[in-house]
């Protein structure tokens, strides 16, 4: 084992589109567990959208980070010294940790990993957040019910490749927008939906919706926000259900973005639109971990990881999400299986 | 009893803000009421604000009326002539009618007029659709708790006068926001609200908010949109929810109308925004008229009609509601209770 380690920095607020300005990396020491720690490798590390907000100043649902503070996020890392009796040298864990090339993690906030179920990466993918997210959001907040029509936003994404799967498992008409013709073929023939728009080769999205989801929209899951959303939003079906999960189209914005008022309509179709974290389904994340592992396990739900490789790349791959570089879940590798 | 009859149609649809060549009163017989049906002099007509819907050509919620239709509405009256066993000559009822001297009616779309409960006129507020409305909106979509703050726009109008007063009863903290100081001074003082914003007098909103709802903001029910709500949303606490009743600040909008995006915010709040119609509660219509008739009764449910005389006066009673020249419910007296 190295001496030494090195960190990714908040350096400066980003104002709009972050930039490599915004991060700094670290040398530093490899730090010692305390008691009831583990030193963790980390294997993989997770970029998601949210980690834009908390780059800011403002308060949000994510506490926000202070210029110098180290960024976290999910880790995926190999246990290579235990203060802790639940996990040995060796052990798979995961768990919010710096992206580093060392951590320190407690032993009480990591789960195991099973590389029998899934490859390690999946677990901040699949089997991690995202995963979670598009169960509670899709079954809890977007109730769907078979023979409803499901649009998902964001579709080739970490979350939204799990809603549509979820989706058609529960015996609904699936549609999904994504921003290339290899994202919209893998929806559909990988995955399964019914329908896929390339929001990148067309203007017209209503006139899309109205080819690939005729009889209206029941279920919206957004994770983009933008002129896609009002697109979906003049097709909701009476008693539509729209579960708001990400606007990514708004995260860098420095104004509260402006666009057509959507209250009028909703009174016509007295839809319900509401926002979700993942967070306030805690309690129950045992129940969507055993679910989605076991489908996973089995094959029957498919996973796809877009993995850059480096910690001195991390930046670069969290810059990427908003540009739609990733298919499924964007993550990093940070060090290989057998690496000393 | 006369035998010349007066009726309003639609003569042409408006542009934006309607005006009178949008209404045509025509001369026309008294028409005989068929079996099962009621003639019913028409004591008050309710005018609201959900009939601009009808005047537009679009499909809504509320079946657009053809130009030429005669306009309808909430009417209370007094039956000059039954064709059903249900009524007799002198009873007085309230249904959907034309705005018209004289209406027949079908005896199983009518419910009885109690002039004990209250004066008729109260049937097309209080003791109507706009109660009812407050009440299954109030209390299926904004769902308040005690110790809840409950805000609501339009809360001078027919609607927003008793969800306050209901939101009291359970035990919330309600602020209002109405267009006067006679409004504000109503709702403060007769009503109970803890707090009232008269919006002409301050551009302001949010700074008003933090004073009279500093603890943030529970429930919203809305029945305006537009730069008011805009600013309550900015105050959502976490697990709000937002009734969406009505957005006459839109009613007269030819575009669809544009503000701030509000779902980015949604998600850090987990607020949950909903259309709602009553309509849809009509099987429970039962149980709101029993208890908005004790409640008024025993006068602790507060109403007030604003009344305009005569059926020639009507358009000019529906247009001042974009005005905000009604405080409670705007109705219409056609005729007097002693007229032959």
């Amino acid at each position: 084992m190295t001496d030494t380690n090195r960190e990714w920095l908040l350096a400066e607020r980003p104002t709009g589109e972050p930039d490599m300005d915004c991060f700094e990396l670290r040398e530093t020491g490899v730090p010692s567990p305390a008691p009831g720690e583990l030193l963790v490798r980390t294997r993989f590390l997770s970029v998601d959208p949210y980690m834009r907000g908390r780059m800011r100043g403002a308060e949000s649902y994510a506490e926000p980070w202070a210029v110098g503070d180290p960024l976290k996020g999910g880790v995926v890392g190999e246990v290579v010294e235990s203060a802790s009796d639940a996990y040995a040298p060796g052990d798979l864990v995961t768990g919010e940790g710096r992206w580093a090339d060392y951590a320190t993690l407690d032993a009480d906030d990591v789960a195991p990993v099973d590389p029998a179920v899934a490859d390690p990466e999946a677990y901040l993918g699949v089997l991690g957040m995202p995963g979670r997210t598009a169960y509670f959001g899709l079954l809890e907040v977007g109730e769907p019910k078979p023979g409803d029509t499901v649009v998902v936003s964001g579709a080739a994404g970490a979350v939204g490749s799990v809603v549509g799967q979820i989706a058609k498992r529960a015996g609904c008409r699936v549609v999904g927008f994504a921003g290339s013709d290899e994202k919209t073929a893998w929806l559909t023939e990988d995955l399964g939906f019914d329908a896929a728009i390339n929001y990148e080769a067309t203007d017209d999205y209503r006139a899309a919706l109205d080819e690939a989801a005729p009889d209206g929209v029941d279920v919206y899951y957004d994770n983009v926000g933008g002129p896609i959303t009002d697109a979906v939003f003049t097709q909701l079906n009476l008693d539509a259900r729209v579960a708001v999960c990400g606007q990514i189209a708004h995260y860098n914005d420095e104004e509260v973005p402006t666009g057509p008022r959507k209250l009028p309509q909703l009174i016509s179709v007295r839809a319900r639109v509401e926002g979700l974290l993942v967070g306030d389904f805690a309690t129950r994340f045992g129940e969507a971990s055993e679910r989605l592992g076991r489908w996973v396990a089995s094959g029957e739900l498919e996973h796809r990881e877009t993995i850059v490789e480096g910690l001195e790349n991390a930046p670069d791959a969290f810059l990427g999400l908003f540009a739609g570089d990733n298919i499924g879940k964007q993550v990093v590798r940070v060090s290989a299986a057998n690496q000393e």
